[in-house]
């Protein structure tokens, strides 16, 4: 294994979390507020750090899969640890175990929360929190792609192993170019959010951090009921662009480059706001009896279908109150979440394309066993190789869901809690059922149990084969091997 | 498609469950039961039709996977409509849609009742019912393969699509002679289990309905508490044999022809026992505060676990009442099921070996890119199409699946409830949790829902494809087709 290589990106990495934490600095000197020291002791450490471990250039800068994978895993156990600091440090969460939990949360765009109450919290450490979705949200290895010059065409392995969604097309020849672009129009569609909530008369402040929260399908709100007391024109705001952002990002880049024909072919694409369709009508027709008229019922039925379905979290009901079909709904969506190449978790609306048309292509060759059909999407034929990870994809989700449930399990919570609060951080959405409900939060749980549910949301949102690579044993053999080789130079040199 | 040879397969199905439906007459008469002559009315029905369809010995007998999926489900259907006329036609089970779920979950082995009073029923009713267990865990295509000698060898069809579990190897060359060894098998064990019983001091008629009802891994009682009632001998009596119908029958075909390596080297058959003990020593320790010493608490924890990954539903306590994590560990055995060639349900033992031994071929593959890594089971290479077949089963399971509790869900029950009723009955279970839990019924289900849960119970049974094939459109066409051409020609023909 190229250990120096990976060593490297972590450096940098840590370099690049440094100068992001100078960000909170200035919304604590523009709010005088004292934490900001925290925020900036952190970005001191990991400059200093970042500058130690990318002094060195490694000399092979060649990687493959298997580095890509180690590299992001580590990668963002890194910037959890280190962007949980602040709010150590700060005392604002005085528990360690609980400022990690949420730390990942945010960089894994979930938004589950172990705080009772989040108006405590400084302007600086609310921005942050936000802060961390919106970089979750793209990746920071893109964003690395993005802005440092790599040698080598390897490194579409980072980008592969980051990337939500069954496969990773470079939009442009050029991996650097893509991620540009990609961080383009990110940045473009949270400004204009901005924008257009501010306009809308909501504080600065509170557009900012909705926006981001929004743009990386995270989901901490900075109020206590998420976002029910704006008002409805703000809600409807955040509902479209919630969904927009739970859109494949090809979309908008075929959309920019005027290849409209094949923006709207988007099978994904279709399928997703099909879905979103259905659930709001019947959602809506559902609780229609329960809300002060049609209207508000779909309000409030578009805002929570399009936040489960991002898997973004906001909310501005207690759906844990409503009839069970609309909650089943819900349930559902929370496994669907957003298209592949989005901001968004979940299992992916592409996924579910590709394993329906395979098992319609099965049953095909059970009636003519001598006609090969293949699965497409797009009317382009999907790689076999793809079909089978994307079934790979669900026994794992399943194997590593139920062993989830089962550790909850031994705490004695009820089971609809166990597994919604395993469904909402493994999808990365945040809010549950019952005792994780929209008007809950997961502080209640063991120490233990919130270590589960960490590797979750980190897993989910690296689409399980990276972090589970760093738990195989080969793995730490490998390692191993390489610092004795390492060693056994230093005494030869001597 | 080959029409002829399907109606004549059916026919044969309808003589053969004419004649079985004899047995309860004999009952009948033994007890002086008049509810005896309504069997004696279904068989005389029954045998008088398949003498008609199998008039016309069908020239062309050849037929491949299709007809024996369209065969395999027809025929469960009809065995269904057909055997629940009895219950219908004495008043016993008023409602016809409640005649057939109980028919339906019979012989599917599910076990689910819609009864609120089982006691009530005549001894013919409780025979028939607990015998439909009997027939279908061992599958009545394969009784026919066995008794009736078919021309060709592509009758391998009807066992592949009636058998459980991912494949199914022929024992001996001729698939007669397999059939006729398995439920050689099937019978001997059923006879020592009622010996066993008799012996131990339960009544005739309660051993051989409770032996029968093991056999098929079904779970239907003849007494309101299920088996509480019995003494601790014969409640272990009853876990033993459930954990022996619930290995693959290769083991004991290996073991009857002295193959012991091969017998006790089975992958499947460790894997299942191995979970059993994992899953009985947590429960134990787990309900040790709720019983009587730990020795109960270990008979109660055999029985139950015994009954659920067996999928055969006996209860001899209210397990709903368990701590959540013994319930969350049932609600997982619920889902594993028992071994591949048994008479169990559930996904099977040896589905989750092969999709656990995929995800770590595929970990390996990203490690070692060159290296190509197959997935072996009992030292040997599983063949990629079974393991693409396995992953694509969980697929539709979870579709199914998600379809089912979301129709549940307009019924306005609670999660628990909808969830565990599906489990229950598309593993072929018997009771869930909550409402559906042990101690009650599924009788307080709207008719829509009892038709989703009775199609899961097939489908469950029959895996799936053959029961989706009947509903994909192309047979449909396939059928009308012939159907036209016939006609065509019999106008011809005048």
């Amino acid at each position: 294994m190229n250990t120096p290589i990976i060593r490297y990106i972590l450096g940098h990495v840590l370099r690049i979390e440094g100068l992001l934490l100078l960000l909170p600095c200035l919304i604590a000197v523009y709010f005088r507020e004292e934490q900001g020291i925290y925020f900036l002791l952190t970005a001191a450490i990991c400059i200093l750090l970042g500058a130690v471990m990318t002094r060195n250039k490694p000399q092979n800068s060649i990687f493959y899969l298997k580095e890509g994978c180690v590299a992001t895993a580590l990668s963002w156990i890194f910037l959890s640890i280190f962007g949980c600091l602040p709010f150590w440090f700060s005392g604002e969460i005085p528990s360690f175990t609980n400022a990690l939990f949420e730390t990942i949360s945010g960089f894994t765009t979930t938004g589950a929360s172990i705080l009772e109450d989040v108006e405590e919290l400084s302007h600086c450490a609310l921005f942050w929190r936000s802060f961390t979705h919106w970089i979750g949200g793209m990746g920071v290895l893109v964003f690395l792609l993005a802005i440092i010059p790599m040698s080598g065409g390897s490194n579409i392995n980072l980008m592969r192993a980051e990337s939500p969604g069954p496969s990773v097309g470079k939009l442009v020849p050029k991996i650097g170019s893509t991620a540009r672009i990609l961080y383009g129009i990110y940045f473009g569609l949270t400004l204009l959010q901005i924008v257009l909530l501010f306009l809308n008369g909501m504080p600065l402040f509170d557009s900012v951090t909705t926006s981001i929260g929004t743009a990386g399908t995270g989901g901490f709100g900075i109020r206590a009921d998420s976002m029910a007391g704006y008002s409805v024109t703000l809600q409807w705001i955040v509902t479209i662009f919630m969904i927009l952002f739970g859109v494949n990002f090809n979309f908008y880049y075929f959309f920019l480059f005027r290849q409209f024909r094949k923006a709207f072919g988007m099978e994904e694409v279709r399928g997703y706001l099909l879905i979103i369709l259905a659930s709001v009508a019947i959602i809506t027709w559902n609780i229609r009896g329960m809300t002060a008229g049609i209207f508000d019922a779909l309000t409030q039925a578009a805002f929570q279908v399009a936040s489960i379905i991002t898997t973004t979290g906001f909310a501005t009901t207690n759906f844990d109150l409503w009839p069970q079909a609309s909650r089943t709904i819900l349930v559902m969506l929370m496994f669907v979440g957003a298209c592949a190449g989005s901001t968004g978790g979940g299992i992916k609306v592409s996924r579910f394309l590709i394993s329906i048309k395979s098992v319609i292509c099965e049953l095909r060759s059970y009636i003519h066993p001598k006609v090969i059909s293949t699965v497409k999407i797009d009317g382009k034929p999907v790689d076999q190789d793809v079909v089978r990870a994307t079934n790979l994809y669900f026994v794992t989700f399943l194997l590593l869901f139920s062993a989830s449930v089962f550790a909850l399990s031994l705490e004695n919570q009820d089971l609809v809690t166990n597994f919604t609060a395993v469904a909402a951080t493994i999808n990365n959405i945040g809010p549950g059922l019952s005792q994780v409900g929209p008007a809950a939060n997961f502080n209640f749980f063991h120490i233990f149990s919130k270590y589960i549910l960490m590797f979750d949301m980190l897993a989910g949102r690296l689409e399980f084969f990276p972090l589970l690579i760093l738990l195989h044993p080969t793995m730490w053999r490998d390692l191993a091997a390489n610092t004795n080789k390492k060693r056994q130079l230093s005494k030869f040199n001597k």
